[in-house]
């Protein structure tokens, strides 16, 4: 092992840790609202080793919505490149991963939604092409499976994106991860629904 | 006309020129980062005249977040009321008021979906009451609709009530008012897939 690879894994677990208490402050109390001070003093180190990991507290949010959307990208191209799915089952596990994502990090889902704005305006360019790519896989997706005729052919499918992320991402608002319905099964009702729809006889 | 009412009709239009920039500032730079000095600057007053109207910058939130959910709910129950409405329109007339709302104002809306954390404990128990009944009426729409067989029977009303909220309420990331696709028919966009689904070869 290289002496370089050594150090930079064994930087891993504090850095992690850092991270780990940022966004629980950055969710709790807000990015603007959080001081350096309050992330050394949450982790009992001192500001030296705050800045030998960041530049600054702007740099630990960029850190955070770059693993955020980077995740749920990842985790997207694997179910879009699982060739034995369905555009159908496509659609399903991309839902039930972003209920089970937001789930999993109420915190990072609430920075990740709310604190984008404190990104300066060339971080924000660099995280929104990840973010509208990620809309642009759900859109390619319904469009997959408009010809091959498992969606209707009378489709947007650039506004039903946008209605399926509202639908999986609005659960960050109301959802309590460990309550009486579970993931799987929130995951199960709201693809019934965005597959069959609400109305009565016309099945 | 009273002496008291006068001076309340001629007092409106400072007041609510107040309200208007506060809500661009929240809006735009965030609550937190909006000084009084911010306010009353953006107003060419002084902060005593701020002070005539409003206790703090808080208070100021209190009255966007009131004003925002009370407007809602009150075209809701307005729609509700219509008695020549079956549930089916009902919902459709729900759906197109929180697109138009959003459209109108989207700083408004920022301000009551991003920065409702800024609330006292005590303000938020006075607001979040309100936020909630929004969400329990379109609940209750639905379950009309099941009852009088509008609706499939196999519904979780409560589930599809926040999945239509999600659809809605989304649309404030990223609805362009004036672009391509006007308000009407985001709202048929949306209202068909809500009712039909987008499954192919069921109907």
């Amino acid at each position: 092992m290289l002496k370089e690879e050594s150090v930079k894994r064994a930087e891993l677990p504090m850095k992690e840790k850092m991270i780990d208490t940022c966004i629980a402050l950055f969710g709790r109390k807000g990015f603007r609202e959080t001081s350096i001070k309050d992330i050394v003093e949450a982790n009992g180190m001192t500001k030296g080793t705050f800045y030998y990991y960041f530049k600054s507290k702007e740099d630990v949010l960029v850190y955070i919505h770059d693993t955020f959307i980077s995740g749920l990208l990842h985790k997207q191209r694997k179910i879009m490149q699982t060739e034995n799915y369905s555009y159908k089952e496509k659609l399903y596990a991309v839902v039930e991963m972003m209920i089970l994502n937001i789930a999993e990090g109420v915190d990072s889902a609430m920075v990740f939604f709310r604190e984008m704005r404190h990104l300066s305006e060339a971080k924000t360019k660099e995280i929104l092409p990840k973010r509208d790519q990620f809309q642009k896989n759900i859109q390619e997706i319904i469009e997959g499976g408009i010809s091959k005729g498992e969606f209707r052919s009378d489709l947007r499918a650039d506004m039903l994106s946008y209605a399926i992320l509202g639908i999986a991402n609005w659960s960050y608002f109301w959802y309590e991860p460990g309550g009486e319905v579970k993931e799987q099964e929130l995951t199960n009702i709201y693809m019934n629904i965005i597959l069959q729809g609400i109305e009565e006889g016309k099945k």
